[in-house]
């Protein structure tokens, strides 16, 4: 647990399982008396912490999204409402309050008043976090009397942090949680301040299925400010939240947040810097860790799909070709069998990265130097394309194709908690990766036999 | 069976189940002596007919597009490979040759020449189409026995046809057929000519399942020019194949053929004109109804999804939120479930027509106001969009959103063949609709059970 917070979970009763389902992240100055761990200066207790947020594109986003944004864009009014300023993060797990018009919008900024009333602060610098059923209202009551149980108890430690992951999980299996740690001097350069970085986030799928929401908050020691926190954070989202695919579904609800509480003492990070580079590590890797975690835990999966590709004409399409090829229905049914079905691969990469126009009135077949020609994706030219399963190279576009390899070893390799699927382009140096699960039987089974 | 073609289907040993694999349709002129129906004049009997095709975007287009690309592209230069005039078209199902470079390309290529020779044609004029696994080889020699046998016994009535629709077929639990008539001036504009569209088509799935592919060909005994005849389909799939999905994998394997024989003697039909308008409905009628019956057929369904969509910006984002709603994973599931899940559908519909930078580096919330200032789709607002379920409202933006409905008749009514999705956007008139299937535990189990 990062200096600078306080953390905890409750039962509220919003889940009729009575599973924990209120969960709250606050700064830890926000929160006299609770919390504390006794070290924090007057400069590290400063109320309101640095955030930054990524926020799901669909366009019925839910009300804790709309409220978070506008709360983001009061305290940073040039943020645009992907950073500013918080005291506090409050989840209710169980209902998603999606498409629930004004009135829900009401609710979810009632909520965030109550936590605000309970730090002291302000409601503008609560966040606000939901996931469960589409269409349900809050049941308000039930919120504010967990939150006055709740908020006295947030502790520092651990332990408080561990509570919050436990309540915001719907139908995952196990809570996520990640760390990592790095040094970075302090203001005068004299003396070097342990960082931390960890994270806490929520799978997809819920006790009753519904939409796949995915939740994560990231918490840092580190000094930053709430711009260069935001710049720190989307690429790193680009590369690993939105490189996770279960089902293909992008929810009303997904949000990242990202916040600084500054109480490691460390020197203000600036973009550009080999501190910035320093802290985009630490909270990739944590990122990283948290989306492999939810993609092993993935509704129904029993194997973790790792896609990396390489050669690919930049970043961005090495990106586009692995998420192509772990959002295939077809390679993600073919590893639930260990089928080394290569075919489907090669298929899913080649549809990557196809401009919209062709899908829809498909007519000519763009080649990668045409497309590159048009300003285009380059995407995947078979005659460069090389593909290994489970370590065993299993097509050569510019050897052939098809090369032959022991599909006995590949089928005992795909049977592991992992499997590796490895592309290169053979077109340019970008790199990328995305990360998936199978599709099983019990997928179908959890999302279909229930009733909502 | 329009006039002026001759077809048939037979077992040519490609499949290891002995079931047909190999198909032909033809133009009857260009086999002489077999399937003459004995009205045909000499003006009726000119040996290539008009051609137009679509083929998969698919950046590993398979061996039977780029051949038949390249042929459409050697007899009408100008068309860009997507029109031309053909004598025949071979089929062989239980291997896609996709996959398989220049040795693969050089197969497919003899096996057109092959039905060349057996025609009196030029290869050029030989169109084909191949369906089955990724990867491997086309068994040569089973092929040019089997077109031995084959060509000879072409049929100009409806069982030929019909054997030629069985052939396509891998994992389809019956042949697709469609069939519609409309009637046409002479060249005089003196007599009224009755004019046949009739189309075949595979769904998809395969018997050992691989690549999901889709096949059709469509013919007609109107008399139109290659370029009208493109003009003509381009829209027509746009608005039937290009809205039909089963599991969200685009094959390397797709076509569509559109075949004129000019055979009915009719006018010259040109665009623009109210005869193209009467010959576009009837083939579009066809090809609505085969990629029904694809939807109703697809791997493990039980249940076809249509989704019509109105109150669009325009038809094509109106076809897109369609296509986003039958795609969704998790509506899938719920029709499966007899759930009527309107959530799922609303955030499917709000995740339709994002722009791709959003999607990636997700930040802001685009609204309908914002994104049409832009000059970006508008997509889906939530406070006009309107879900109605199995006939019943569910869901209206503008009267706070969730609407009280009957659950259990909503239940009963989505357990018939058919479950009928629909939704007004209130942002224009644009409107649109997609046709799909129910995801269920047998889709998993066929493609991941068998191995390849």
């Amino acid at each position: 647990m990062p200096a600078g917070f306080v953390a905890g979970g409750a039962s509220a009763g919003i889940k009729a399982s009575g599973r924990p389902d209120l969960a709250v992240v606050a700064s830890a100055a926000a929160a006299p008396g609770v919390g504390d761990d006794g070290q924090g200066s007057a400069a590290r207790r400063r109320p309101r912490v640095a955030a930054a947020a990524v926020f799901t594109p669909n366009r019925l986003a839910a009300a804790p999204v709309l409220v978070s944004r506008r709360h983001l864009l009061a305290t940073e009014p040039g943020g645009g409402g992907r950073y500013g300023w918080a005291t506090g993060i409050v989840s209710t797990s169980g209902c998603a309050n999606a498409a629930t018009g004004a009135a829900g919008l009401a609710d979810q900024e009632r909520v965030a008043r109550w936590l605000a009333e309970h730090l002291g602060a302000e409601p503008e610098t609560i966040l606000t976090l939901s996931t469960g059923i589409i269409g349900t209202r809050l049941p308000l009551d039930r919120v504010e009397g967990g939150l006055a149980e709740l908020v006295p108890g947030l502790r520092a430690d651990d332990a408080g942090l561990a509570a919050a992951a436990r309540a915001l999980m719907t139908t995952d299996s196990r809570p996520k949680w990640a760390t990592a740690t790095l040094t970075l001097p302090d203001p005068d350069g004299l003396a070097a301040r342990a960082v931390r970085v960890t994270g806490i986030a929520k799978g997809v799928g819920m006790i009753h299925p519904r939409m796949a929401t995915m939740l994560a908050v990231l918490l840092t020691d580190a000094t930053v400010e709430p711009a260069a926190l935001a710049g720190l954070l989307r690429p790193i989202v680009a590369r690993t939240w939105n490189q996770l695919t279960i089902d293909g579904d992008t929810s009303t609800n997904d949000t990242v947040f990202l916040l600084a509480s500054g109480a490691a003492g460390t020197i203000q990070v600036r973009p550009g810097t080999a501190e910035a580079a320093a802290l985009r590590r630490a909270v990739e890797a944590v990122a990283r860790d948290l989306a492999r975690q939810q993609a092993a835990d993935g509704e129904g999966a029993t194997t973790l799909i790792t896609c990396q590709v390489s050669g690919a004409a930049d970043d961005a399409e090495a990106r586009a070709v692995a998420r192509a090829v772990v959002a295939s229905s077809l390679v993600k049914a073919a590893v639930h069998g260990r089928d080394p079905n290569w075919g489907r691969i090669a298929a899913a990469a080649g549809n990557a990265l196809l401009p919209e126009a062709v899908v829809l009135e498909a007519a000519g077949l763009p080649t990668a130097e045409a497309e590159r020609r048009a300003g285009r994706p380059a995407g995947v030219d078979p005659d460069r394309l090389r593909i290994a399963i489970a370590g065993q190279l299993v097509f050569d576009g510019s050897a052939g194709g098809p090369q032959p390899f022991d599909r006995e070893a590949a089928r005992a390799a795909m049977g592991g908690p992992e499997c590796l699927i490895r592309l290169d382009l053979g077109l340019g140096s970008g790199v990328g990766e995305a990360f998936g699960c199978d599709l099983s039987e019990e997928y179908v089974v959890e999302n279909s036999e229930y009733t909502t």
